[in-house]
C-alpha cells in the first residue's frame, strides 16, 4: 500500500491512494471478499483504510507501524501513457517489512503475491496451507537483483503475472512466444504478459490467448492498472473456483475491464465509483468489438 | 514496385522484391484477380515479373521505362521490428511517375491506391469510373508535405488505412479513438488503424473493432506487412462485395493472416509459398487464440 504523487498531461496529485494491494484488492472486491497482508506508517491517512473498510475489504493483516512513515512513489507519464518516470522512492515502511499472516487467514482458497522481495512472497507462502490458486507478479528490479529467489517461487506458483519488457528481461528472448514458453518452463501453469495499452497476452503449456486492451477516450493515469487486472482476473477465478483455459480467458476480459476504469482518473476515484452493472456493460461491449 | 536492401537482426538481402503493388497484389491474388498500375526501370528483373505472372497477376498496367531504373529503397530494423530505419530511398522511375490506367483497367470494381504522392492517387481515381469500393493508404511524408490533397483525397475514398503514428500526427490527436473519430470526419466511411505487431482498430461512425496480431515465434523481416495487410483485407471484401462491419472484420482478420506470413521470411519468400489452406487454417486458429 503506498501515497502515491502522480504527474500527467492530465494533472498532478500528491499523496494520492496507491500500492498493489489497494488497486488488487478494490478489484477484487467486485467478485469476491478479500483480505490484505500489507503494510502502512502512521501517517497513513483514516479516510483511505475507510474506503478499503466500504468495501468489505478486510484488514486484519493490515499492520500500521508506529513511528514508521508510508510507502511512497513518484513518478511522472508524457504522452506516451505506458511508461512510468519514477522521480522517487521511499521504502519508509517497507525498509525492514516482514509479512507475519495472521491465524485466521492461514487458509486462504486463493492467494495472490503482489510485487514485492520474491523472498518476502516465498514467506508468504510458506505461512498458509497451500491455495488451490497461486499467482504472483514481479518486476525488473528483482529480475535484475534476486533472480534465484524469483526462480525458487516461480516453481511454487499457478500463475505469473508480469509484463512484455520483464518477460524480454527474464528469458533474454525479444520474441514474446518463446519468451513465454520459457517462462512457462521455469513453473508456472500460466503465464500472463500485459502490453498495457496494447492488450495482454496468456500462455499455458497447450494454447494460449491474445487479447487487446479495452479502448478508451480518456486515459488520465494509467498507475495501478496491472494491479487492477490482477485483481479483476483472479477475483473472478476466485469466484469460478477453476483455472481451466476457459475460465482465465474470461478472467483475463474481467480483469482488462476493471483495468480500463482505474485509468480513466488518478487513484482509485474511478474504480470506486462503479458497480457491478458497469462492469458488465463493458464486457459486452468488449465481446462486440472483438468478434468477427 | 520496388527493390528493397533490407537488414534485420536475422539476416541481410540486397536488392529483392518490394513495393506496395507487390506485396498488396499478391496477398489479393488469393481470393479475386489483381492488376497492377505502377512503373520499374530497365533493370527490373526478369524474374521477379514472372512471379507476378505466375499468380495470374495482370501487368498491363506495369510500365517498363526505358533508360530507368526502379524504385530503391534501403532500411534496417533492430530488435524492435516494429521500426524501420530507412537507410536511403532512391527514387528513380518514380521521380517523373503519372500513371496512366490503360483503356482495358478503367472500371474496376475495386481500386486500392498505394502509398505515393496523393496528388497521383488522386489522378488515378479521376481516370476510372467510381469503384464500388475505393481503399487508400498513405505516409507521414505525405500528411507532412501534401496535407491539402491528402485531405481531398480523403473525401473521395470509402476506407483509409495508416498506423498509429500517422493518425496521431494527420489529427494532432495523441488518443487513438478520438483520432480516428477525426479522420471519419475528414471523409472516409471506414478508418484502419495499424499497430504493427501490436494489431489493428478499425473505426466506422456507428462501431469499432480491435484485433490483435498473429503471434509469431519468427518475425525475419517485417517490410510489406502493412501492404500485405491491405491486400489481404481488400481482397477478401472484393470477392464478398460488400462492406459492412462483419465483413471488414472479417477482411481485417484475412488481412492480418496474410501479413503473418510476410514477415516470416524476406520480400515475398515465404508469402509466395503458401496456399489457401495455410492461410484457413491459420484463420480458424486465430479464433481460437481469441474467443473467451
Amino acid at each position: 500500500m503506498a501515497l502515491d504523487s502522480i504527474k500527467t498531461p492530465f494533472g498532478k496529485r500528491k499523496d494520492i491512494l496507491g500500492g498493489s494491494a489497494t488497486f488488487f484488492s478494490i478489484a477484487a472486491s467486485f467478485f469476491d471478499k478479500v483480505n490484505i497482508v500489507a503494510a502502512v506508517g502512521e501517517d497513513f491517512p483514516e479516510k483511505y483504510l475507510a474506503v478499503l473498510k466500504g468495501r468489505g475489504i478486510g484488514l486484519g493483516g493490515l499492520e500500521i507501524k508506529k513511528g514508521a512513515k508510508t510507502f511512497r512513489w513518484s513518478g511522472e507519464y508524457n504522452y506516451d501513457l505506458n511508461t512510468a518516470h519514477t522521480i522517487a522512492t521511499h521504502l519508509n515502511v517497507f525498509k525492514d517489512f516482514d509479512p507475519k499472516v495472521p491465524t485466521s487467514l492461514r487458509k486462504p482458497k486463493v492467494l495472490f503475491l503482489a510485487n514485492i522481495d520474491p523472498d518476502l512472497q516465498l514467506s508468504v507462502l510458506k505461512q498458509v496451507s497451500r491455495p488451490k490458486i497461486v499467482a504472483c507478479d514481479s518486476m525488473n528490479y528483482w529480475i535484475e537483483t534476486k533472480r534465484k529467489s524469483l526462480m525458487r517461487l516461480l516453481k511454487e506458483i499457478d500463475i505469473f503475472l508480469l509484463n512484455d519488457g520483464e518477460a524480454r528481461l527474464l528469458t533474454g528472448e525479444t520474441n514474446l512466444l518463446k519468451a513465454a514458453q520459457k517462462v512457462l518452463s521455469y513453473g508456472p501453469k500460466a503465464v500472463i504478459v500485459k502490453k498495457g495499452e496494447h492488450g495482454v497476452m496468456y500462455f499455458s503449456r497447450t494454447s494460449h490467448f491474445i487479447s487487446p486492451a479495452y479502448l478508451l477516450e480518456t486515459v488520465r493515469d494509467p498507475t495501478g492498472a496491472g494491479d487492477t487486472f490482477a485483481g479483476g482476473m483472479i477475483g473472478y477465478l476466485s469466484t469460478v473456483k477453476d483455472i481451466s483455459n476457459p475460465a482465465i480467458c474470461r478472467g483475463i476480459v474481467y480483469g482488462s475491464i476493471l483495468a480500463s476504469f482505474t485509468v480513466e482518473d488518478f487513484s482509485i476515484d474511478r474504480l470506486a465509483k462503479i458497480s457491478m452493472s458497469d462492469i458488465r456493460r463493458r464486457y459486452e461491449h468488449f465481446k462486440q468489438i472483438t468478434r468477427f
